[in-house]
């Protein structure tokens, strides 16, 4: 197994898997073929083969996965057999909408803190169980609470100062909401959420959607125009 | 050209040379070769001139690329050297975090109405100089201000309801940011924001992240360990 060699898209891949695989698991099913998983992922099926490969050998042959077992593998592959605990930074309306956002914990991604540089703010009890903290007591309380993955939800211009404090405790991973490029040396993970990237890929498809029909709800989003640029 | 055959990951690079290309504008650049452009972007550079051929020839040979003409025509590739017209659909937290995002308008996705459901939102003028409307009016509004996206961000248990209300409207374009699998007819473009998904990656990272090393600020994070599963 070359783990390093494991492209990031079969790891974008895997986790659409696990989430289609707990729905499926939710709806009571026992054995899913791979033909049926990738339909469900509306992807094909060697795809979805070729990515399990990477980590050795899952389902029997003619009869298929086991929606629990395959489920259970894929969470180990990602890591996510533990509860991880995240820290925000930066309590403006996106702190406060992924805090509360219950899709987070679901996933075993828990907010265990929070922080924030307006006097105003801190000290204030959260519905999650604790109060807003001083970004100054962010080394004490990552400590002391096990904090795994900072979100930075801060503007653009505080952001690498958040980053340089994250550099001193000991959280290797950020994921980060502004827009800023963060610079950090080696050693660290650092994952950027840019909602204008989606954007992009929506509008390219609207604008390849084919303008020549005039019955819009029968078009394929998937068809095409050659000609249409 | 065969613009069925471009794959989606194409555009998502699109998305993030153009960005990178509107920061070396901004720099000041006026030539590039695609190895710089490479490195800038953190890819190699083959996979850059591969993504460009689907759609014609750029650059001058041993020269390199002009940065505003890659711009501008990769900004006419993705659909982008027009504005987009934004409807948000459910002002939470979610919602004015991204109505106030400097990012979209930066990037040619402008916000024009606002939605909500609650009496007490409604009516509520909003910095971006047009109030909160009622959902009702959605269709009315849709077609007054030539609303192309809608951007949901209600309640999973709500969203199917936004979007049985969107079929009824011109707009053809759903970025949904709630976590409901929504069901559209053929003919309309919904991308689904999954933050967790983003999650997943960092975890596989920080999971294989080499746990050997006593100095972690000098792994390199592309090190993986193959013995940590």
């Amino acid at each position: 197994m070359k783990f390093s060699k494991i492209p990031i898209a079969t790891i974008t891949r895997l986790s659409h898997y696990s989430r289609a695989l707990e729905e499926l698991e939710e709806q009571g099913l026992k054995v899913i073929s791979s033909e049926k998983l990738a339909q469900y992922c509306e992807i094909n099926s060697a795809q979805i083969r070729k990515d399990l490969a990477y980590f050795g050998e899952f389902g029997v042959r003619s009869v298929g996965y086991g929606v629990k077992e395959l489920l259970f593998e894929i969470k180990k592959i990602l890591g996510l057999n533990k509860i991880w605990h995240l820290g925000i930074i930066g309590m403006g309306n996106l702190g406060y909408a992924l805090i509360s956002h219950h899709n987070f914990s679901r996933q075993g991604y828990h907010f265990v803190a929070a922080f924030d540089i307006d006097p105003l703010k801190v000290g204030k009890m959260l519905p999650q169980g604790f109060p807003i903290s001083l970004m100054a007591d962010l080394g004490k309380i990552a400590l002391e609470r096990d904090i795994e993955i900072a979100v930075i939800t801060t503007p653009a211009g505080k952001a690498q100062d958040v980053a340089n404090l994250v550099i001193e405790t000991p959280i290797r991973g950020i994921l980060n909401f502004s827009p800023a490029h963060l610079h950090l040396p080696d050693g660290f993970v650092v994952h950027h959420i840019d909602f204008t990237v989606k954007l992009d890929q929506l509008a390219y498809r609207l604008v390849n959607l084919n303008p020549e029909s005039s019955q819009p709800s029968t078009i394929k989003t998937s068809q095409i125009s050659k000609n249409s640029l």
